[in-house]
């Protein structure tokens, strides 16, 4: 038997993503969005939703790109500063510590201390309600060399993703590997 | 310095969303998506995103509306079934063993072994490519009784919830909490 919580935005896992743009001045900002995720494979994109107040919201407007840099644990504090104070206010980069570089591909810069980041050019805009969602091309994904395994590929568990609770507002982490996708479940076919 | 792993559809983390439906002849059906999230706070509101080809896109299209389930780890062997195999070929029910149950607000199904589930109505749909995204309102979320924490709250640490890992394929579990967000990043404001 269900217990019902309500209309509310409860969802487990979300993600913790760092929202890089430049600002109409070029100061480079970042922000924290856990409204988002993947949302096509051709193109490859992902979408973000951001609150039309944020400081974010008209950099993205006016330079059609940005990045999703994935917070990991060894910037948690980091990315928590980033997701409370406003760049309107702020240079979130001075006070953090987190050093910009402009992406190769895209008018937006990053966090170098981010492990990944995905270089994003703005494709669709979609006015939900309170939040408006930006779906960006995912143009080129980067990450630092001490997070790629042996196979040359991404290893989630070096990247240490954070993952953030809906319910009790809470940073969590991802644990080992605990069943291999699109095989575990034959053994239910007979 | 990063290293370039190109235009790829990588992000951590994903979640493993069971998105249920019925076909036209009332038949209830379950996939599993990884491309969503939440996508809106007011009205709340959550995005998948599905394959033109699968069971389900019909679904959702006819009936206006789909459930979004949180596979939690006691379900791993069926959720990755889902994941594999199409409702156009099998009666997924049947095959897993999961209980359809009617939602109480909008006209999907959803299972009872899953610890959490949101009742949606379709409210946008967004043809990006080779995915078309789908934006449900959230009209109610329901978890079982035993997924509740003494404040009333849903627990993140009893449901459990698998997380997809983009890069390896495989799907893990969720840490006990490293930090409070709105919170640990305070200490950096001087």
């Amino acid at each position: 038997m269900k217990k019902s919580v309500g209309a509310k935005t409860q969802l487990f896992p979300t993600p913790v993503l760092m929202v890089g743009t430049y600002d109409e001045d070029g100061k480079p900002n970042l922000m924290i969005a856990a409204w988002g995720g993947i949302c096509c494979s051709q193109p490859p994109c992902v979408a973000v939703s951001l609150r039309k107040a944020t400081y974010s919201y008209n950099a993205i407007v006016e330079r059609k790109a940005f990045t999703v840099g994935i917070a990991g644990e060894s910037i948690i504090k980091e990315a928590d500063y980033c997701g409370i104070f406003s760049g309107r206010d702020f240079d979130k980069f001075a006070v953090t510590g987190l050093t910009p570089v402009k992406s190769e591909h895209v008018d937006a810069p990053y966090a170098a201390e981010c492990e990944v980041v995905l270089e994003c050019r703005l494709l669709h805009t979609i006015e939900i309600g309170l939040h408006t969602q930006f779906i960006g091309e995912i143009i080129d994904v980067k990450g630092n060399e001490n997070v790629f395994s042996e196979d040359g590929q991404l290893d989630i568990m070096k990247i240490q993703p954070l993952i953030f609770d809906t319910s009790h507002k809470g940073y969590h982490g991802v644990t080992p590997c605990i069943g291999k996708a699109f095989t575990i479940g034959k053994e239910l076919q007979k």
